[in-house]
């Protein structure tokens, strides 16, 4: 069996794209320095973090209480895990020090026998462990890890890794099958994927081991998580989790046996990343077809078409099949990173580049969208229509805000962006013994090995404007392109020739002997995708795409009351510009459509209906609210 | 000033409608019965109620624990009530005895000062008046001093009575303007309404002042909750209520101030009866003035087709002008029942008889369906549009239950449905000095006194299959008829001779010396209505009414998707018969409608529109559910 794909690292590609070299470049010149002054609270207006002042008084250098939610910790976990990826890409040195001191200043928090974790040292130090359910223990500790793999693997520095281990080794022994040790797993999925990502580096068998241990565990009967409900006698963290529901955590039956994706959408997609992992490191069958279930279960079935996942705002949750409400629903930025985590693990597991579709969907929509194009405000929840008057506090739709904000008491998703974006190049380019990969069409350059033999390319990328991908090869290579779903007509030329490349799963195939240009033409117009008829909010909708990009319309281009537009679908879309202020030079689509007025004098009346001709202009979603905040809608309804 | 109307009783009228009579009848002689099990815990498998075994517990006559809200007495009381009106119309004297048992019960638990509670006296008692926020104590003591003026005038037996001015009597020393006296008002307004009802009935002008302080008091600076949230020190009743929001209880500026309607619904409700209650009573223009104005904000920019209130699932309240959503608001049926006292106060403050359009609309709409055909099970949320797969624990849509339940955790709604359908006749007949008003279309005799004159009369109505309503009368009478908006072109015959009579604030006047006939002929057809087109969930769609009763589709005549239909205004709608198993003989309306398909194989694609005629068959809403449960919906798409 193949072993699956290596990502590129930040050394081996270098970013140039319009659209996403603006956003990589922004987290090391903008989003770093600005989140840096968050953790510090040096942001007025913003919501308080304390996060580095927690670890202080953990560490015994400083009184005070702890503040934040109990996984306060991760923020800088995953601060530094983005400041690892920014040094890795030589982009920025001026976070080298300051990193040091911050991982200098963890270590002094990290209790004698490895334990690390400021809430429970300030807190609770008594309950380590006694809540798994709520207390995201094994959760902090698991960005701990990823931070500590990547600060290492950019700096080659151990302080912070050593720190990684004596915690993972901690955990190794108090977790697992063997009497005296614990037979519990995580409330919140995401130490799974770190250990194997410490055991990718470490080659220490045991952190895959337990891992494993965590997989095969949890949901199994009697439950555990039962069982520590029960030892609580109603102590808890969370009130909304009082009655609570295991597929909440995925711990209803044990995710080997899962076939359809539940629960908080974000553990939902840790896990299941950490199952593909697994499936690959132990080339385990039943695993891996638990994954592909998921896999559908998650893109066929219960994705919006933004890649937003989780369609109830109460508990951020997965509901039921095709109930994709477009309003009302959470689509956490974090889930969406989860699917690219996810999808990308499919593709290494399976070889099939299919899996990029809905990687490509998640970053090109929601991902982007979560931050702002300055880098200074964000969305956690990515609604696919809003109407700013409705999203009041203490009511249903309290958890959608209509602008970004500059930070959350919950604050996962600034970071995961962060982290996602700064180490980008992971999901464009990957290899293994066989070839290069490519997955994005994101203009860049790649200078890697293949079978120890060096390989090198640059990428210049403009599929919105001419369709047109250029890739020029230093050298022989074996390439391989993957083929997206939009690019149904692929058009190839081999140093100007026209070419047939066999296409394999989803790959077009490139045995290179020597220097070459590959172009690739795809012939990309703006195309009315309607979604499965069984999406009840979206029956006899259409949306706009461009590419992978989803279009929406926005009240400062069309005025308010979004929702009485409609359009007819054979209507000629024209690509202008208009959103030069905007990163990424990318084009308005303009189209002829229909307003409704109902001309009444009263809330309800008969109608003289009335429809008028009114010029639309929809732009990218993942750019929406970073002009004049307003009402924004995807999908519009068709005129029969 | 005119002071008002007199509600006619229940000795004084005989509702003999088809679809009414089911209802009054049933409540008699199933509901009662049926919640006296419930009161008992006799229902298997229904939600625990408990409510009569607190009084035990709070007697001292049983040990054991309180179980419960905290306003779990209102249960019996409001069935008490329900009890006092189907004893008052003669209708049911098997509940006498049951009925003074109970209320010698509720005398035994009432404590030496006359305070009565079964929460506070089993689980607090001496956190008496502490918490007036999420208390309930004076919410309570309303629906006691309800049910206790209802029973006394049903029986002229005084037990219960006696009981609710001892405590009305220590409620008025124990709030008010002078020093010693608490300066509060109640979380959850009631008391005041019903002290109001003991002023007219004991003409005891304390009660009166008290429930004017209340009124006066709420929301002055400083404010009373936020002092006694300060003093709780985090010690209090429902979670939900952190970081409380003093408009969720009306107590953000004082009512006479207030012009948007706020907060809790059903709160919002009962402060308005209220307050139009002494505005009438104490003459008070600038509490007109409020009134007036909170109707306006209630009726013409917040209120649903259906007369539900409360657009918001989560706290059940009001959320902003024109947000309407038809699947996840909460339109509790009490916050229905609230509406019609609040109309048919305002009908009797102002003499105008178009504040009952919205009471017909709460009554034969969501007040209707808040209680299935056989009367055995509720619904407390009633959406507009249903789709019963995503109505799921834990969701955002917890709250929506696609079908009706046998009973609740809270259970305000089963008996407020039960006691407002068994005094009905209230809202058809009332009676000044100067004249008899009929308010609703609803088949009837009536027999009482106009200034002194004796004045009897029979209404024959058939609005729906014949348009016809006819009125005999018995002597000499001057009769205002109610001229609804649905009537928009009355034609009225007086002993068989067409007669144009005077038309003022909506009443049709007849000042007639002897016995006649009064046969009003109402060309009734079903129609298409729209929203204003503000409101975002009914942009671009019609809802199908016929008089004041609004129509749906539901799955067992239609198929499922229902959002995949679409109606054209102009085609023919046909009543039919078919609804023969549901009380009322109500029309099915038929009609040709269109169903759209996307003919995909994927959850997103290029969509193979196809538009397909279908026949569609609606229902009346106040019926839905009563046959095969599945989906529903009000709103359908307009094809333009």
């Amino acid at each position: 069996m193949k072993k699956g794909y290596r990502p590129l690292n930040n050394r081996e590609i270098n970013i140039t794209d319009k659209l996403f070299g603006h956003y990589v470049d922004m987290v090391a010149e903008v989003v770093l320095p600005y989140q840096w002054n968050i953790l510090n609270d040096r942001v007025e207006g913003a919501e308080r973090s304390h996060c580095l002042e927690n670890f202080r008084i953990a560490a015994g250098e400083k009184t005070g209480e702890f503040y934040g939610t109990v996984f306060q910790d991760t923020d800088v976990y995953k601060w530094l895990e983005a400041v690892a990826y920014c040094m890795e890409s030589g982009k920025d040195g001026r976070f080298s020090f300051l990193a040091d001191e911050v991982i200098d200043l963890i270590a002094r928090a990290q209790q004698p026998d490895g334990y690390l974790n400021t809430y429970y040292t300030i807190v609770k130090p008594e309950g380590r462990w006694t809540n798994l359910l709520e207390g995201h223990e094994l959760y902090s500790a698991g960005y701990l890890i990823e931070a500590a793999v990547a600060y290492f693997n950019a700096t080659g520095k151990r302080r912070l890794l050593d720190v990684a281990i004596r915690f993972a080794d901690l955990i190794s022994v108090t977790f697992g099958p063997r009497e005296g040790q614990k037979h519990g797993y995580p409330g919140h999925q995401e130490i799974e994927l770190a250990l194997v990502r410490l055991y990718r580096v470490t080659g220490e068998k045991k952190y895959l081991d337990t891992a494993r241990y965590f997989i095969d565990q949890r949901g199994r009967e009697p439950n555990y998580f039962l069982s520590e409900i029960a030892n609580r006698n109603g102590d808890g963290i969370f009130p909304e989790f009082r009655n609570y529901d295991l597929k909440y955590s995925q711990a209803h039956v044990p995710p080997v046996k899962q076939r359809s994706i539940e629960g908080h959408a974000v553990r939902a997609m840790y896990l299941c990343s950490a199952m593909a992992d697994l499936a690959l490191e132990c080339d385990d069958e039943a695993l891996k077809e638990a994954c592909v279930a998921l896999w559908e279960s998650t893109t066929e079935r219960r994705m919006f078409i933004t890649g937003g996942l989780g369609s109830s705002g109460h508990l951020e949750r997965f509901t039921t099949d095709y109930d994709l409400p477009n309003d009302r629903t959470y689509c956490e930025t974090c889930a969406s990173v989860g699917l690219m985590m996810f999808g990308q693990r499919m593709a290494s597991l399976t070889g099939d580049a299919e899996y990029y579709e809905a990687v490509e969907r998640a970053l090109c929509n929601t991902v982007l969208a979560g931050i702002n194009s300055d880098g200074l405000k964000y969305f956690y929840v990515n609604p696919l229509e809003v109407w700013p008057a409705v999203c009041l506090p203490a009511t249903s739709l309290a958890h959608v805000k209509p602008v970004r904000q500059e930070w959350f008491s919950v604050a996962c998703c600034p970071t995961n962006v962060a982290r996602t974006l700064s180490s980008l190049g992971q999901y464009i380019y990957a290899a293994d013994d066989e070839a290069l990969y490519i997955h994005q069409f994101i203009s860049s350059q790649a200078k890697t090995e293949v079978d120890g033999q060096p390989v090198s390319l640059s990428m210049e990328a403009d599929i919105l404007r001419t369709g047109r991908v250029s890739i020029r090869t230093d050298g022989p290579i074996r390439l391989r392109l993957r083929i997206p779903r939009y690019a149904d007509q692929p058009a190839f030329t081999l140093n100007g020739e026209p070419v047939e490349p066999l296409i394999v799963q989803k790959y077009a195939r490139f045995d290179l002997q020597s220097s070459a240009e590959i172009v690739l033409s795809i012939d990309l117009k703006p195309r009315w995708v309607a979604a499965d008829e069984r999406v009840r909010a979206d029956a006899g909708k259409a949306a706009l795409m461009l590419g992978p990009f989803v279009y929406c319309l926005e009240e400062t281009d069309n005025g308010e009351n979004l929702t009485a537009v409609s359009i007819l679908p054979e209507a000629e879309v024209q690509p202008s510009s208009g959103l030069a202020e905007l990163p990424g030079d990318m084009p308005r689509l303009e189209y002829k459509g229909y307003r409704v007025s109902h001309n009444l004098d009263a809330l309800y009346g008969q109608p003289l209906y009335e429809v008028k001709d009114v010029r639309l202009a929809a732009v990218p979603y993942c750019l929406w609210c970073n002009r004049t905040p307003g009402e924004m809608l995807i999908w519009q309804r068709v005129r029969f």
